[in-house]
């Protein structure tokens, strides 16, 4: 029997009917079962009379499974596969974890440092493989990225490929994808996976000169279904429904059916977040998972993450708040300092935060959208602060309240470590108030400089520190 | 006759009766007369028999004056001396100008620039001496203060004097005030008058140890009586009715009559204003002249300056936005860089702020609460600033939007004068779009290096500019 590793991708290929329209025709899906349980799962039509089924087995064992199709060549083939403990660093899906936090589905920790590349898939070969290499070396392990090509400024090169085939008057069939384009989403997909990146998937945006951001409701829900048939399978995909779901014209019963439809056909049931600009989805609502927030805070403000926390009760990621660069718009000019204050701000308050960057280019090739290379100076800064989260914290911090220092952004894990970040607040003494009974190591960290430098001493109960009296410094307290 | 220059202070001494409690005892008002208008003007009893009247003439010409008395050695006393114009440099009280700015009494221009000594006045001849010194210095043309002395962090060391007599039991007499300890006061906000200084001067306030903050209602009334009769007729007064009004045990019903009390009683018609921590005053009731703002916020945001201003329609001051230093307290310890980034971004926004100063000291004498001398790095920058914007906007600026560059804060005057402030922002270019018609020459500012660097050409219509792209920088656009 064929084997397969745990979390990565079986796919089944069949040949079945091209005559009429089988993206419209052709129904064909599976049950997937491992002893008593079983799990639906939605085939798709590649092109070329090839239909293909993709499941990501997410538990070792003898997994079986059948297929159902109102064609016959397609219908009742059953088959079978082994699936084996996962490959050494693959840890499956990214979950929400307590209330407030992320880990994967095996239980590893996942600490999110993200970044944004809205576009970077539509650049062409040369220009996507340089982003890749650049992600290889890059801190960051999740990326916002769009299915759809965007059009905005500093973005107005044609795509390579679109998602849609074109009938013979060259508009597009919207009753045809393209499997090509599909192809080439999910080859970038995979080798983000294979980077240990996260593709947060933009799978709506209102940046648009082909039609995209206005399909008809049929259209957006084969899109999903198709969508959801493809890439499932594919462990790294998180669900975004929207970049600025408010600037779009799409009802709010669309958007809640959109969501309730993916929510229903993923079997694996990836992460789905909805992204704003001024007004905020409900993020009460059950099939939302974590807060994916823009801030359009005129002054350096970051978002209102303890807000979000004690509201919603799910992780809050900031995943826009002004990109490091120097354009004339007004979110993607901040200096690298501040956006590296924004990464550590957020998480004092408890969330985590996005990257991005926005440098003045000859050819308009801007990481933010197009990738590339980066230029700036706060990912150097990201990476000693994912080194230092990880190190210390994996699993998430929460807010706490005066134990290190009065009023200023504090986090912890329980009492084993708390964490709180100074801005540019530079006191040369605070107050500490650890919980009695427990033994603690202080360290100084100038985020901006890269060090960490211990305090002499051992620090329990009560009492005053005296500290440098510089901007961009955390202190961190470890248990003993 | 005598003469005495306009915006001078007129006072009469008479010897009146000691016996009793001439405190409570004696009435003693005057009206004074120019031409068909007359002013009511109350008088004080300063102690050792001696009563006082004070007035502050505010045109040239003959006035005349009879006093009234329920004593009849302080009534009916008549006489009359002639304003002449005003000294050079002397303008009068400052008022609102237009809606939203300042002004002097002359039509002078008056552009606020503050800081905060809270407690300078109770700290002694020789702390005192240098602060004054420190302030002829400085760039800072109003200071607050308090009337009564401060009990708080930094500030234990007990007062030289106190408002009110001593009983034979050592207990406060809520009955006598005590005359030397507003003879001191006043003579500080003479001394700052010579420098051209307003004294913000605080009426109540919630950091205290002996008694004043929780005054009985009757005693607050005889209080602001006695203030208002002596104070009223120094020019440089604005009446602050609180130091963070929100925390104080006042009911709304007192503040509300304290405010009209003074608006009733002062013949000069002082500015007045209610600052607060947490909770707003209602600005829209008509004895408030101005917005007094403390934003506590966590973030390095400035208050809601543009908020503010479209719904009270009065001046914005941020009196208290966190001060440069490295004290333990949130409030106190950010940098320079940030103090002023906060002064540009509320000017920028249409307000204008205040300077504070909390620099840990060995003697625990930080200028914010006590004076001495100033340590920090901000005041420089706040000297050009202010030299700036007397040059070029010394009647205040107005909010304008996407004039220079969009969605970063700009301000106005007409289509004379523009001004863009990017803060953290450095856009390496932007865009301009003038109104028809009108040509403008623009300057770089370097906010916190102090240079203007004119760029070449003439800008009219729109187009782009190239900007240095750093921080700390603002655009301003002169008329041709």
């Amino acid at each position: 029997m064929n084997t397969l590793p745990c979390y990565d991708l079986f796919e089944l290929s069949l040949s079945g009917p091209q005559d009429g329209n089988p993206f419209l025709d052709v129904q064909f899906s599976a049950q997937f079962q491992l002893g008593s349980r079983t799990v639906p799962c939605e085939g798709f039509y590649d092109g070329g009379g090839i239909f293909r089924l993709r499941f990501m087995p997410d538990r070792p064992g003898e997994w079986t499974y059948t297929t159902r199709s109102n064609s016959p060549v397609l219908d009742k083939q059953s088959g079978a596969f082994t699936c084996v403990p996962a490959r050494a660093g693959v840890h499956g899906p990214v979950r929400v974890s307590g209330r407030t936090h992320f880990a994967y589905d095996d239980g590893a920790p996942y600490f999110q440092v993200g970044t944004t590349c809205y576009a970077w898939n539509h650049q062409g070969e040369k220009l996507e493989s340089q982003t890749l290499a650049t992600l290889a070396g890059s801190p960051f392990n999740k990326l916002r990225m769009c299915v759809f090509p965007k059009h905005y400024t500093f973005n107005h090169n044609e795509p390579e490929l679109h998602a849609f085939e074109r009938g013979s008057d060259g508009a597009f069939d919207f009753t045809r994808f393209n499997p090509a384009f599909f192809q080439h989403l999910e080859q970038r997909i995979a080798q983000l996976g294979d980077l240990g990146i996260e593709a947060d998937l933009i799978l709506f945006h209102p940046y648009d000169r082909w039609g995209y951001a206005t399909l008809p409701f049929e259209v957006d829900q084969r899109y999903l279904h198709y969508l959801v048939a493809r890439l499932a399978a594919y462990r790294n995909i998180w669900w975004s429904f929207a970049n600025e779901w408010d600037l779009m014209t799409k009802s709010m019963a669309d958007w809640d059916s959109y969501l309730k439809l993916v929510q229903q056909l993923d079997p694996v049931q990836h992460l789905r977040s909805v992204h704003n600009c001024r007004v905020l989805y409900d993020h009460g609502k059950p099939w939302v998972t974590h807060v994916s927030y823009q801030t359009i805070a005129t002054s350096p403000d970051i978002a209102p993450v303890g807000e979000l926390l004690r509201q919603y009760g799910k992780p809050v990621v900031v995943d826009e708040t002004c990109y490091e660069g120097n354009i004339p718009n007004r979110w993607g000019n901040i200096t690298p300092q501040e956006m590296v204050r924004r990464f550590w701000d957020a998480t004092a308050l408890g969330g985590t935060c996005g990257h991005g960057e926005t440098y003045l280019h000859p050819e308009d090739i801007l990481w933010w959208s197009k990738g590339g290379v980066l230029h700036g100076q706060s990912p150097a800064r990201l990476a000693f602060y994912r080194q230092l989260m990880e190190n210390h914290a994996p699993g998430g911090l929460d807010p706490v309240k005066d134990v290190l220092g009065r009023n200023f952004h504090a986090v912890g894990r329980g009492s084993d470590y708390y964490l709180v970040y100074f801005g540019l607040h530079q006191p040369a003494r605070i107050a500490y108030n650890f919980p009695e009974g427990h033994r603690y190591r202080l360290e100084v960290v100038d985020t901006w400089q890269m060090s960490v430098t211990p305090l002499p001493g051992v620090y329990a109960d009560s009492g005053e520190i005296d500290l440098p009296g510089k901007p961009y410094l955390a202190l961190q307290a470890i248990h003993l």
